[in-house]
């Protein structure tokens, strides 16, 4: 029982840890951008219109998706069916931010002179495969967890695939990111090599949002912080 | 008992895609190397000596740490003692080929006219933190689990921070050198942009070592797949 006690008392504190890390990783785009990158605009200028795909990122494919895979850990002692809506609408929140900074990076590039060419550095191909998994993952899961009447028994044989994809999507999201912000470094910062103020602040964002993705990993991964069932989660429909 | 059988034949079936997939990794980064980048040699042309550095990487640090991690899993019929030594000689072996990667980028960057500077990408702080995280690992796990006379519980007690920080250094192994194609790709291929065969070949290799990974991480943490105690892996002494 002691043991149960420290070990609930290491997960809150990791818990808020975490949620520092992450808004620490948004805060600090939101800085770069604001003080290094001319700040957001929609359209008017190329340049600026991509900072939105950073931003909203962040944001959406780190941030939020982490803290959508947390939610029953997080919040373990709210019944299971209003976790799983949580769960479903942050993963819609993070989606909605993906899909418009994947448009604010394609306009952008449209719309410089000349145009730039899409989708061909590793991070827009890593990029592309996080985006598709997580989109699959949604609607396999929206379709399985979410509709009235698929059987207890199916949900349960393809959960362990659902958390492993899960977890697979948001880390390949923590590498694609990675992947931007260091070659939003090489084509923006000149003399990214002597490692002014923007290039440190650049490379600390990365070493943040990969801590962030460690502490996401950990805190789900953990057996003992797995949430247990309450008496309130049975009803007499299959929805867990 | 059937469910069993096949959970053992997917295995297998999956281990041998692995190690195809991380053989592939290692043939495309010497193929690339030999056809676009001059090949290998050491000091003689600062970027053909640079060459190392991707090559025994890709070696060390991904293809035999994925290895290491998975011995116990794809020899479950060999003793453990066994096991261990294999497993720390592997690490031991994926160490000597990062030591002397790293060697190489030093060497080579002092020996550029100009001199390049080093570390200052995010690719090279998130590989110094795989580097430092992988060393560190190797010497606790030394003196924890091959030290005889160190109490069977402490072992015990240690093994979940041992596996955690063990798959971590791999995964942050596979983010660091997805970021050094990626760096080496934009330093290196003047028209990345319209993605000739060299920028295509660079990107599939991100690609392929990111599968690897996947697998890699899939086998060593599905529950399943894990070995059971033979009977022959006790004996008087603490050393499991």
């Amino acid at each position: 029982m002691a043991s149960s006690v420290l070990l609930s008392e290491n997960f809150d504190l990791l818990y808020w840890i975490t949620q520092l890390v992450g808004i620490s990783s948004i805060t600090m785009t939101g800085y770069w951008i604001l003080m290094y990158r001319s700040g957001v605009a929609w359209s008017s200028q190329p340049d600026i219109q991509f900072n939105w795909h950073s931003l909203l990122m962040t944001i959406g494919l780190i941030y939020l998706y982490g803290n959508s895979i947390l939610v029953y850990r997080g919040f373990r002692s709210i019944r299971k069916q209003s976790l799983k809506l949580t769960h479903a609408a942050i993963h819609a929140l993070a989606l909605v931010c993906a899909a418009i900074a994947q448009v604010a990076v394609y306009e952008s590039k449209d719309n410089m002179t000349p145009p730039k060419p899409h989708m061909f550095t590793l991070h827009s191909w890593l990029g592309m495969a996080a985006m598709v998994l997580f989109g699959v993952q949604y609607l396999v899961g929206f379709v399985v967890y979410l509709f009235p009447g698929v059987r207890a028994s199916w949900r349960s044989t393809l959960m362990p695939g659902h958390i492993f994809c899960g977890v697979l999507g948001f880390v390949l999201a923590i590498i694609a990111a990675l992947g931007g912000f260091l070659e939003k470094a090489i084509f923006k910062i000149p003399n990214y090599a002597s490692l002014p103020p923007e290039a440190v602040l650049v490379n600390l964002i990365g070493m943040v949002i990969t801590i962030y993705g460690v502490l996401v990993v950990y805190l789900v991964t953990k057996p003992e912080y797995k949430r247990k069932a309450l008496p309130e989660d049975m009803k007499p429909r299959n929805d867990d």
